[in-house]
Parts: structure tokens; sequence; C-alpha cells
């Protein structure tokens, strides 16, 4: 087991890792960076550096200043929680040149799915279904509006090497092709550093539900159930479930099936979560795999009880799966609500500032994941997430009542949150009768 | 299902029980005394009574200005939480006698148990094994010399009609007898009516363990294992584990099936606890049978996922059992201690006074149980409980590292409390390796 673990990362989810790691009995390196001096999580690690300076590509993004830290330090590994350092394959690469263990997939397998167009290859030949599109970057306007005839309007292209809901465009006709072309390449180029654009069908109606896998190095390979994450808005999740709710056990098991064979067919060693839109007669499409824990991982470990934070450190110290995958029962049901700093008011602008009053709802079936605390001073630099409040209890519907219970408990002052927009949500009908698709929020619940 | 509940209690069961009923729907009629005015759950029940006064026979104790508050706000139901009238079985008959249903076994039931010595005979008749001791109440000195020297020192005396750890005095050598027999009778005489004094063995190196069970009007009935209870000061629970760790699983079987037995042979209706003393060599010794939602129902809850408040509503309304024993299956390991505003330093004595600061811990597998918050002023009428902080992981290594964590990060001022204490005993070697027994904390302990 590794001896000291350096969190390349801030806010809820370091606090996350620091807690997994001391109770594993790891020290931890916390990094920081001007504004974040007042962490929560740093009042529990061992060591910490400052990185200096404020904005992501100089902090949290900066991976000469990241490496150097772990030399200074001399940890034997880095956690990147999610976001940021996450998912990126060369600095992956960078650690294991000097011996330092990533805390995610290897380098090799980041670089494989990090051009998106590229996995959807591989999966598509091994058998699974993957959205309908074009299969290579698209050449020129010609070539794309010649696909566009063929998978028919609405449509998404999207940056190849895109994500976190960037350098994508949605076409709904023909005269619109043009025009978001260029500029999905323009910001793909900006973002991401290439200009490779590929063309999906849009799904209407469809939902998107997510498979967590995990798999150690010697192939054991177990599910741990699916999650509902279809209300969405702008790309970014705003509620999620565990199980997803209104599947049919055929369509569940298919899906959790899928998933496995895609961890298999990558050699996926590590925590994973692979990504698929259903559609309303229970086709499925593989949309992406998301090589590291997930925001959403919480409501995960509440119907499983297995914790993926010290599973994903125990695997990349080389240890085997914790429990055998026929042993893994799954109970009752959770929600997971993202509290973010927004107005929502005004468009869910961000809402920075210092928070005066930060009492979060407790009792039975309540978790709340957050690094935030009455005096804590939100900083403008990075996301808006306050707190995850995660709800468990025995079935859907009363993992409802209790959300809505412990919303209503939940009191943050000085500055906006989405509480009531969440509030909302959990009156909605067609939330409450299972009509869910990624344009809900936008369609039905967006005008305040 | 019941339209409206009083809740005849105060704290954080009172909180808890107000949570479940709005998650069922049902409206909530709080009672407070003089210095409860700006309890917790107060801000979330429907109607609220004040009772005028501030010590307990006044307030919560007031058999009469309960029933008028229900009467008055047209209640269909109480539930008494525990202690003050929640074993009171001639409240229980007056309630009844009005229409009101007392959430908790019927009046019947609650008189037959009242008497210790006849339950232990009723049950000693049916084949449970019962504590060694007189059979009858003691008629006099030379009686309880005689049954002393068949049973042998040391032995306990215990008022018939006693509860919460009153009406009890150890004897340890023949020379105490007569001074103890007279005290336990006026004791008994002044705090429950009766100067029936019963004698018992004192086991030593006992083991207190006792099975949550669940039992419907159709007389479907289940356990949800047992709970670990021997750490214990002055016969307080401080703090209490489940499953109980370190024994055989023949035992565990065994316990668990007089439990159900003791809950058939009584027709016990309702959520309860059968307590028992298990020794050194697995034999084990009814010891009550406790009719009531006990402080420590949430270390069930979190390995069982089942809400016994909930349950226990739902079958005082009349339902069913909400699930099928045979599917009943217990997950990992929980741990509760009980955070008490008290000066460990200075012999447990209460704190009571303004608590300035109140920083819960919360993350994975942590729920905190608690009425306080910060500003809250802590009254000296009543017990000294501020918190329950609940732990759970996938055993007991990891939910002892957790709880450690989750404690070192109780934040708490203005009031002193028993948070260091626990700390203690989550380092205490006897802890860690299962010598546990009733004497654990009084022998080795308490020294701080």
């Amino acid at each position: 087991m590794f001896g000291k673990i350096l969190i390349a990362n801030r806010g809820e989810i370091a606090l996350r890792v620091v807690r997994a790691c001391r109770e594993l009995g790891i020290k931890t390196v916390g990094v920081f960076s001007d504004p974040d001096y007042n962490l929560l999580h740093l009042k529990f690690v061992d060591q910490k550096v400052a990185l200096g300076g404020s904005l992501p590509q100089d902090t949290y993004l900066n991976e000469e200043k990241i490496i150097r830290a772990c030399e200074l330090t001399e940890v034997d590994a880095i956690h990147p929680g999610y976001g940021f350092l996450s998912e990126n394959g060369a600095f992956a690469r960078k650690l294991e040149e000097k011996g330092i263990t990533f805390i995610g997939p290897d380098a090799d397998l980041l670089e494989r799915i990090k051009d998106k167009l590229q996995a959807k290859r591989i999966l598509e030949e091994a058998g699974i279904p993957v959205v309908p599109g074009s299969r290579e970057p698209l050449k020129d306007e010609n070539e794309a509006r010649k696909i566009a005839e063929e998978i028919g309007y609405p449509l998404f292209l999207k940056a190849s090497r895109g994500g976190g809901g960037r350098g994508i465009r949605v076409v709904r006709e023909p005269g619109q092709l043009a025009g978001a072309l260029e500029s999905a390449k323009r910001e793909g180029k900006l973002a991401f550093g290439s200009e490779e654009v590929y063309m999906e069908k849009l799904l209407t109606k469809a939902r998107h539900v997510e498979v967590q896998i995990v798999r150690d190095k010697e192939g054991r390979v177990a599910h741990l159930g699916e999650r509902e994450c279809s209300l969405q808005r702008r790309q970014q999740k705003i509620l999620e479930e565990a199980p997803a709710p209104f599947l049919t056990e055929e369509t569940r098991e298919k899906l959790r099936e899928a998933a496995i064979k895609v961890a298999e067919v990558l050699n996926y060693t590590t925590c994973g979560t692979v990504e698929f839109l259903v559609t309303e007669d229970g086709s499925f499409y593989f949309m992406e795999l998301n090589a590291r824990i997930q925001v959403e991982h919480p409501i995960t470990e509440m119907v499983s009880g297995i914790d993926l934070v010290r599973e994903q450190i125990c695997l990349a110290a080389g240890e085997k799966l914790s429990f055998s995958p026929e042993e893994v029962s799954l109970r009752g049901h959770a929600l997971e609500m993202r509290i973010n700093a927004e107005d929502v008011a005004h468009n869910f602008s961000p809402s920075p500032g210092k928070i005066s009053r930060f009492d979060v709802p407790r009792g039975p079936g309540i978790r709340v994941d957050s690094h935030c605390y009455s005096g804590y001073e939100v900083p403008p630099y990075y996301d808006s997430l306050l707190a995850k409040l995660i709800v468990w209890d025995c079935d859907r519907d009363f993992a409802i009542r209790r959300a809505r219970e412990a919303l209503h408990s939940f009191a943050v002052e000085g500055v906006s949150t989405t509480i009531p927009f969440h509030m909302k949500i959990l009156q909605n009908r067609d939330f409450m009768t299972g009509n869910l698709h990624t344009k809900l929020i936008e369609e039905n619940l967006e005008e305040y």
C-alpha cells in the first residue's frame, strides 16, 4: 500500500480523498491555490504545498507545479480527483516516468480513449452499440452535409478531444450546419488543441444512464449497478439517482453486461463509469467512458455499501477487488443533488462570496459531501459546487420524500444556491412519474 | 394511517420522530417545556403546544398535560420516544380509553412487563434462560441472606418496578446485604411507588447484548440482528455497536431465536429490544424487554436498511411488516457514540450552557442524530445527550477508523462533551480486541 499520496484537487473531492486515505492509514499531501488557503481538507492533511496563483492553469491544471510538489514531498502516488488532470494521459505518462503512481487508469489507456471517436470505433468493433454518426473526423462541410442527410437532424457536432460539455454544437436543421461546424472546430482547437470534429445523431427523449464498473489488474470485474443522470442543464448533471428507475430488467441487465464488456475490451483496471444513452424503446448506445471517480459516485456507495474511493486507491496499489462480484447486492434508492453557488433566478449565474451560514441537514439516510462551512469564502475561479446532498431510502418514493425534507432543512446564507431549484425538481410531475430525458430541465424546468 | 401524531418528547428523538412523520405524510404536534421553546424539532412540526414548567414531572412526564394537548390538537396517536412516558402502562391505558393510539405496545403488555420479576417468571416458564436469582420479591433480610448463599456474591438487588438504572444496588459481600436491601427498598418506594425488591446474580465479565425485534399484529416477526452495548458507565450505555462482534455464530443464532421467542410468548406487537447478558462461555440470560424505540436504534438501521421509527409508526397503525423477515440482510458494521454535555475530567458532571459552536462531521458512512445547533442553550433539567454520532463501514476495523476521523472533526464549543472520552475508548486495547464486558469502562477507562 502507498505510504503517502498527494491530492491534486480541491473542494469536496479533495476532502473525500483525504478522508479515505486517513482511514487507510496513508499520509496525505494537500496542494492549494492562493484563494484556497482555507479549504477544509487542508486541516486534515499531513503536509501542504502552496501552488501559487489563482487560475486553474496556474494551479490545479499546472502539471509542472504539481509534479514538483510530488517530488518535494516524496509521495508514492497522486489522486487526481475529477476534472483538472484526472483524465490527462500525458500527465499520467510523466508521473509513470518518475515512478509516481497515478490513481486511475494507466497512461496508455487514457491516451487511447482521449480521442472519443477512436474509442467509439474500438467498441463498435467489439459489438457494443454506439450512437450513430460519422466514423472519422469530418473532412469538410460537404462530407458533413452528406452524413447529416443519412443520420438525420437534429444532430451533434463534437470535438474529438473535447470533454466537460465543451466543444459541442447542436444542429437542428441544414441551415445551421456550416456555422456550427466552424465554431465547433474553433472551440476544439482553442480548448483541446485539435480541430477534429465528428458528428453524432441527437437522440431525442433519450436518457443518460451510466454503469459503475470496477476491475482489478487480474481482470476480476464487477458492476455496481447503474445511475440515472438525465437531469442536466447545459450538459452538466444536476441530480442523479441509483439505481436508474423505470428501466425494464432486460435493459438494465444488458446495460450492465455491455459496461463490463467495455471494461474488458479496453483492459480497464480501476474504477470507472460507462455512459450510455437509452432511448424510449429500450435501445442503448455507448457514449463515453469516464476513466476517473465521478462527482456522483456517492449514490452508488449508498446502494452498494462499497467505498469507491477506497477501492480505487487499493486497486491502484495493486490489490485485488475487496469483494467478490457475486456478493454485490444493491439495496434501496439514492439521490444526489448538486448544490451549486448559482443564482437560479438569474440564469444560474455563478454566485461566489462569503457563506455566512452553512447548516447542513442530518439524520437517517442523509449524507453531505462538502468542503464548505460558515465563514467560508467561495472563490470565483473554479466550479460552483458547494455540496452534494445525498439521500438514501428503501425505495424511490421515500428517497424523494426524504430529499425534500433534507432540502427543507439545508440552510445556506451569503451566497445564492440551487437548493430552491432542486425543490422544484423534486415536485415536478415528469420527474416523479419517470418521464426522464436529457432535455427535461431545459424544456420544462428552466423557467423559474 | 394516522392523520396527526403528537410527539411527547424532546431533543434528538423528537426530531427523529417528526422527520419520520413528515416522510410518511403525517401531520405533527410538538410539545415543549419552558426552556425548550427553541428546540430544533419545533421548526418542523405543524402545531406546537407549550406545556408550561421546566421539570420533567411538570412537562414531559405530566400525563394530564400531555393528554390535554392531545385533545386540544385532536391527534390520532402519540409517539412517546424513549424515557419519559414511553413504558408507562397506566398512561397507555388512559390514551386507549380516549381512543388515542399509543405508539408502542398495548397497555396490557406494558403492565405485564412492568413488574420485572413477573416478566422473568413468564419467560423462564417458556424456556428462556434468565439470570439466576430470587423468583419472588424478597420477604425479609433472612430470606435474602439464604438466597444470596445459594446464588453467591457479588449480586444485585433490584426494585421490581425500577428502570433507567435506578433502584439497583450491588452487594459484594454478606456484610453489605442488610444496608443495601433497606436502601433499594427505599429508592424503589420513592421512585417507583413499590418497595418490592428482588435479587439477581451479578455475572462478572458478562456482556450486554440485545436483539432488535419487530412483530406485527398478525404475528409476523423478525429480528434485525443484535447490538453490543457493554460499554456502560453507571448502567448508562455510552457506545454501542451492531452487529455484536466476537460472538460465535452459534451464540448469535441462539440469541436471535430466544429474542423472537420472547416476542411470541409475550404476544409483543411493535418494535422492541430484548436484552441479554452473555457470559464468557457463551451462556446467555434474559435481562429485560425494552418495549420502546431505543436510543441506539440507528446502528440497527444502518446495518439492516430498515427505518425503525417508520416501521414502529406503521405497525401501530395496524399495517403489516413492511419487509419479509427472510429478506432481511445485515450489511457491514455500525457504531454509535453518545455525545453528552458532560465534563469527563470532573467525574462526568453535567455541563449545561450555551453551545457557541456545533460543527458535526459529515461524509460517507456518517450519520448524526442531534437537536443541537450553534447558539443552542443546553438546559440543566433533562438528560445530557447532545448528539448521537453513528458511523457505518464495511467491517468493525474500518468502522472504528472512520469513527476516529469523525470524532476528530466534531467541533463543539461552549459546553464540555464526552468526545475526548470516546476518542479514548476507540484507542483502548480491550475495546479493539474484543475484551468487552459491562464493567470495562468503570474498571479500565474511567480514570481520565
